[in-house]
């Protein structure tokens, strides 16, 4: 974790903006914002399907300004914009099943509010940096392992599709515009304040969910594997991101060190749970069409040009992901 | 072009529907289609600012059904596809410019429309064929030449991130629920019935009407290379990708034989109208920033797999065009 001092008094007197603000990624990167001399602005919707959480930022309420408003409202982010020196642009539309059973919406939040914001960024405040949360699931089936950012973008679902749209808007406006912007192409990521209820967000939301209360977990296939980053790292990235000039107009794969297949992943899992037990089942129909078998990213570009690499070992953000949950599931049910 | 009879046959008691049918493409599909025994269905709306005239089906209007109305209005696509063999998906958002100071109209026609149409075929005819017309604007600047279908999707400006979405709902469509889908990356195509009152469709149709009316056109750069495609090239394309069943679930793309600068392009286009000026400018500002440089297609793909090149030498098609609009611009102003 970034959580040296220098970095801290980067962020003083800094105004800050994050959509999606009180969603998993969001909400871990407004805490450690928090601690910082910063204005912190969070927008969120709290649409019930989605990540956000009020208790994702309790104790501090006072701390930050939470305005509940979406991103497809774009009167509300023309104004919350203006005079922000940062924007860390995390909301999200992230169910892939979601996205191919009501695809409009899916096109609504992840490409039509990208265009709004980046239009009102445009308009109202032209040199705010902005980083943009981008997703390895426009890479589809890998060619070749580990994946890197010259992979011909080949997404399996409406969600990958959008979301290809939404950074090409990012860097796009940029390269026309000027905009500072940059995208962080983020792998699985997972920790403490991820969405349990359902496989909205990740399937390890369910996985967790199931220890946390006792019940067996199912693992789909099993074999395929994958890379994972604590939230924790990703918050670094997306610290340094923003905060680095080399990042401008870029995109940057993020990854994990280690890769397992999700059999191994789910006994660690287990392991970092005490105990556990899950079941290993074939792939549902509707979801085989969509998996995209191996995927590990390469992030040796990130680590060039800004430094960054994960830092929190698997077994040991697994523990604390699970430890948190079982202390405040109920918040999250 | 394709004219001999076996391929007419091929089209007998067939039902076809044209999406952006009174267009350039469209229309010239549809006069070619009109000498089969097929029954043909054209979509347009008839945007002022699009590529839609009534006037390029003149002759027609009894042999073909024309039903004016949007891409945008889902509920008249969802009638209208049901019964259908062959969809030609032709309909879209074309100027460059207009989508980087528009970018939301842009997405309703290149996104949303396209999601809302396959949704349909998806609900309604499952099992129609379809060939979406698709563009080389996707790739960006090159960085190899000539361009395959393996190279890297950099879109330069709203238009091109749209198209490239509204190609993979297609592909997607076809993955995940096994329509018969299919998209050609078009490169610049020339021909009778093109739009010439603006550059929204191609700069070509601004230099057509200034040799048509005697006015000297502007040459912008000009060294930049390019290739083209006379529209019965395009045409034939159309109609062996919707036949063949090698096509479905699959891109390619076009190209032209002869690559020429711009100011080649010029000159020949001169020659072709017996005589004509033009002016060599610099790139205006707002152009510069989503110019390409030169492109020019690898098209060795659809040749192997469907049979595909084009046979419409440049200077040929250029007097064929040019020819055109000296007998008709009236109807093109």
């Amino acid at each position: 974790m970034v959580t040296g001092p220098p970095l801290r008094q980067m962020f003083r007197g800094k105004r800050i903006l994050i959509t999606g603000g009180l969603g998993f990624i969001g909400s871990n990167l407004a805490r450690w914002l928090a601690a910082t001399e910063a204005e912190i602005t969070l927008v969120d919707s709290l649409v019930a399907e989605y990540g956000g959480n009020l208790f994702n930022l309790s104790g501090l309420e006072d701390r930050v300004r939470i305005n509940i408003s979406d991103v497809r409202d774009e009167h509300s982010l023309a104004f919350l914009v203006r005079g922000q020196d940062y924007l860390f642009n995390l909301a999200g539309q992230t169910s892939h099943l979601d996205s191919m059973e009501d695809p409009y919406t899916d096109l609504e939040i992840n490409c039509r509010a990208q265009l709004s914001i980046l239009e009102a960024c445009r308009k109202f405040n032209p040199t705010m940096r902005v980083v943009f949360a981008s997703t390895r699931q426009m890479y589809g089936r890998p060619d070749y392992l580990p994946v890197d950012e010259e992979h011909l973008l080949r997404p399996v679902d409406v969600n990958g599709i959008n979301k290809m749209a939404g950074e090409w808007y990012h860097i796009l406006y940029h390269r026309v515009h000027g905009l500072p912007t940059c995208a962080l192409r983020l792998t699985n990521t997972y920790g403490p304040r991820m969405r349990v209820k359902d496989a909205r967000q990740t399937f390890l939301g369910v996985w967790i969910r199931c220890l946390a209360t006792g019940q067996p977990f199912e693992v789909w296939e099993g074999a395929q594997r994958r890379d994972f980053n604590y939230v924790d790292d990703v918050v670094d990235a997306l610290l340094m991101a923003i905060l680095d000039d080399k990042a401008i107009g870029r995109v940057f794969n993020l990854g994990g060190e280690e890769v397992v297949t999700l059999l191994d992943l789910a006994q660690m899992m287990a392991a970092a749970n005490g105990g556990g037990s899950f079941t290993h089942v074939p792939f549902p129909a509707e979801r085989k069409r969509i998996d995209i078998g191996d995927y590990f990213a390469d992030f040796s570009l990130i680590e060039k040009e800004l430094g960054w690499r994960p830092r929190v070992p698997l077994q040991e953000g697994l523990a604390r992901t699970v430890d948190f949950y079982h202390k405040h599931l109920a918040h999250y049910l």
